[in-house]
């Protein structure tokens, strides 16, 4: 193998991968709220670039207890997925309701070139994605978000809004105290006003966005009609699988609704509640300036967000031009690379006279 | 958190990895031939059980360059799944044509329990499918493999049919002799007789088993209607992608074929040249004695092998199986695991405080 063909054998078998600590310490370094807004810049730049991408519902195998799901999409240069559970129960058990991990690969020859936990990244996406989209949707000058639902994504949704959309007051419920403490607590340092309410319509009174984000598997009602009045946005975090939805259907029919991809929205959002033909816009078809987003101050927008493979990718992308900057990942020896691309076997058993 | 919800929440969020280098020691530890055997065993129990497993169509990002493939399944006790690459022009630059990974984690929460490397597996668990699906197709004390096409696959299918099927002698051809002199080297030590050969008319001469593996991204005539007489199994390997096959159509109609996965095969195997009602017959159907599988000794045999995702699943769960008998992993930080599920964000910021 000469070196023109074959500069680095050595580096092409090692993949950059970003644990969990190293994760933490690259949020610690930048600082959640500024790279929550990094990561948004990256979201919105893929969405506005949204032709170039590879796009199919995710992969799901579904089980009684939870999901496990594949999301992948390609820019046509780099290819990406995310592994990522959703097991509602696990929270009584101990376990995460949601994990996951990510990879991106060149398309020109398939190699891996970073594998992340996604975890942590995907809190931070989906709470970049969703601050992108008030920033479209939300009636301007939006000051208070009531936060429904104080798990794991509340606080980076909190923050999101504060950074991006400009949220100065979170109204917080959970219909258990002590995740609304939890949350309280985390936020104390923010600079946000942060109030814990007693139920979901005290939370959302008074408030501009209203943010839902519980994790119950089955047709919730979180939000009803009469909560919700006219010139709010609604963050729909929650309804994101295949029977799990959290806002009444009246809800529905008085909003404008606006979803990342309609084949999966359709099966996995609020909307299955609704007809397969009921008009939802695109988020991207805003961004990019051919459709409307808020068009009223009485409008009430609707984000049915499900999370989609694009913001996963620009995550990793973010991820990926972050590594000189903090250093923050090991090399995994991933990928086989005999001298000889023909001999494997060559390769391995040469392995055991070393 | 008591004891009784999460006896053990730092080792939760801790998965093993096995490495390149971890995968070419439980190799040379177990010794390839016996490893293929055990693997092979695997697969067959899976066949078996085929009706337990979630089956679908692996998930293709096709480029110019090549295809990067996810291939998902489960038991509805763990699921696994492979990320697999194959761009043919890869060899030329000094890469391989195919690297995988792959993943199993428990169907009932979500995390994954086991990352591999899966270049050097999927050589080894494709070469252990082959030998298992000729025990049951084969001509009865076959002696004598063609081997065309003398890649990073070759010495594993002749390990794999020597150990599990009897083959005393393999018969090489590859369009460049270098390929051919790097198996003959490399099977040396291996108890086979070995004969390079300077075509594959030469190298089918005498075969009671051809076995074609090359890796041109097209429509190859590797093996000709006039090559192939009567009571001869082909193993065929290497037509594995829409657009690429390796057989003559006419061998296709004298031939009776077994497949995987009909509806996988039917796009990516050489039957994706016949029409779509052609008659096939499942393996698992005659594993399970429910079809027939060779029924005279003048009947054309063909395996129209593509690579199916249980498959993967099997080498997986065999590679779990080992982790405690070869020591030969590391435990990485991959799973987000805070005291309180519902506290990710309060375990980000203490971590700056460590």
């Amino acid at each position: 193998m000469t070196p023109s063909t074959n500069p680095n054998p050595s580096k092409l078998a090692m993949v950059p991968f970003v644990s969990v600590d190293d994760m933490m310490k690259i949020v610690n370094t930048i600082g959640a709220p500024k790279m929550i807004a990094e990561i948004a810049e990256y979201i919105e730049a893929d969405f506005l670039r949204w032709d170039m991408f590879d796009k199919t519902p995710r992969v799901a195998a579904h089980s009684k207890e939870g999901v496990i799901e594949l999301m992948p999409t390609s820019d046509g240069e780099t290819y990406g997925f995310k592994y990522v559970n959703g097991h509602p129960a696990n929270m009584a058990r101990g376990f995460q309701t949601v994990t996951a991990f990510g990879v991106l690969a060149r398309v020109d020859n398939g190699y891996p070139v970073l594998f992340s936990e996604m975890t942590i990244l995907t809190a931070l996406r989906t709470a970049a994605t969703s601050a992108v989209v008030a920033k479209y949707l939300a009636p301007k000058n939006s000051k208070v978000m009531a936060m429904i639902g104080n798990g794991a994504q509340c606080e980076f949704q909190a923050l999101a809004f504060k950074e991006v959309v400009g949220i100065e007051t979170v109204r917080l419920y959970d219909i258990d105290p002590a995740a609304t403490e939890k949350a309280v607590r985390n936020l104390s340092q923010s600079g946000l006003t942060v109030v814990a309410c007693s139920s979901a319509q005290d939370a959302a009174a008074g408030a501009q966005i209203v943010t839902t984000c519980t994790a119950d598997k089955q047709c919730a009602t979180i939000l009803t009609d009469n909560m919700i009045g006219s010139g709010i946005h609604i963050n729909a975090i929650g309804g994101d699988c295949p029977g799990k939805t959290e806002l009444h259907k009246d809800i529905l029919l008085r909003s404008d609704i606006f979803v990342e991809y309609p084949p999966q929205t359709r099966i996995e959002g609020e909307i299955q509640q609704l007809p397969d033909d009921h008009p939802v816009t695109e988020l991207w078809q805003v961004m990019a300036g051919q459709a409307e987003g808020r068009t009223s101050e009485s409008q009430i927008t609707l984000f049915d967000s499900v999370g989609f493979a694009t913001e996963d990718f620009s995550a990793l992308r973010y991820i990926r031009d972050q590594l000189e900057r903090t250093g923050h990942f090991v090399e995994l020896d991933l990928l086989a690379d005999p001298d000889d691309p023909r001999d494997l076997f060559g390769m391995v058993q040469r392995a055991s006279m070393e």
